[in-house]
């Protein structure tokens, strides 16, 4: 019997078309059996927040990264032709006229196909994240896990 | 007797200093007997833009994002130091000076060399993009027939 | 008895925080017995620049591109809010509050660990870099090598 097909993203990105990008090919690869995990680091880890977090404390370098970072999925601007918040505006109307799946659509279908979601936990650390302003149902790791999960991969992208 | 390797790339960029690393990777695979796959999607599709496009029916976001989106591989910016349009002329000039090749070179040897070149359908309709305004002698297909191709590569790279 | 596992990075970005994912990944990689190859490209040469290069003869393009590329790991800036240079210096005191390593520290890690450190010929001619100027200890190669390392490769990212 051949073994499971496995797939593997880090998404290190916080721009809305390549997250994109990262689960469109996460959904894809589990439709057709992969074992897929996504491994959000740095920005990445802004696709992950919820929109209306819990009120946290933190210390000031901290505050300044939440109050800049994008506040999940939906707030991402795009990698190219941004326009002030124009562009992601646009990509919005297309999916929308194309029945394409929106970003947030996509990470629902990820987690109802058993996608694996981590985030990682030192970059977490550095931008002063917590677990409470995470989406729930994810995973907290490193990069010995990621790692772990990789070197069986079939296919590996970091995006 | 070893089965042939194979390379596939995602060009997600549509970064003239990018796709350049995309397809010099691409062509040397295939000198290495490598079969060789370039899956373009979002921003890459605009590497395999006609710079003489026929005249076709577009609606008003379509026509927003074909009249922004640079035609073709020469009219790419750099994803640093781009300078207002500055910075792809410094790289031209040294590309000529030091006799090698420019993106559009670049992308005739792939076709010579047999690499199969892939255009994103599921972006393309985002886009707005119809296969007349694209490359001759390409081929057109979604995420599945990508993860077909990369679940047997030995090198799968995301650019 | 198993093959040794192997992990190769084409480090193409310049920006400190994609410098650091690539370099953590590497060393990672590294303590769990990879063979570890970086393969510096394009950007990605400038974390190899030193700080205090010796004085070299350059032609006008040369000097432009040396004059306006970082000179070294410690002067790169971030892919997102960089804010005129706020942004590294942010991420620098995090890194520092948080004990974890900067990107310098992580390349001297990266040495001391036997990682293969290779600098992309072909693009050093482009930019104008010359190997008085990069760090000692490192390789010199084209894309032929890289393929012949990443061929063989678990895992194979493009940074």
């Amino acid at each position: 019997m051949a073994a499971q097909k496995k797939t593997t993203i880090v998404l290190f990105s916080g721009d809305y078309d390549k997250a994109m990008a990262a689960y469109i090919i996460a959904n894809g690869a589990a439709a057709y059996d992969h074992e897929v995990t996504i491994f959000h680091t740095f920005w990445g880890l802004n696709a992950l927040r919820k929109e209306h977090p819990p009120e946290l404390k933190k210390g000031f370098l901290e505050s300044m990264f939440a109050k800049f970072m994008p506040r999940g999925a939906n707030k991402l601007g795009l990698s190219k032709m941004n326009f002030a918040g124009m562009g992601p505006k646009m990509i919005k109307e297309v999916i929308k006229k194309h029945n394409a799946l929106t970003l947030p659509q996509l990470i629902d279908m990820a987690q109802e196909q058993d996608i694996k979601m981590v985030a990682c936990t030192m970059t977490m650390d550095l931008l002063g994240l917590q677990q409470a302003e995470l989406l729930d149902g994810i995973e907290y790791a490193g990069v010995a896990a990621y790692l772990g999960d990789a070197e069986d991969g079939n296919v590996n992208l970091f995006i």
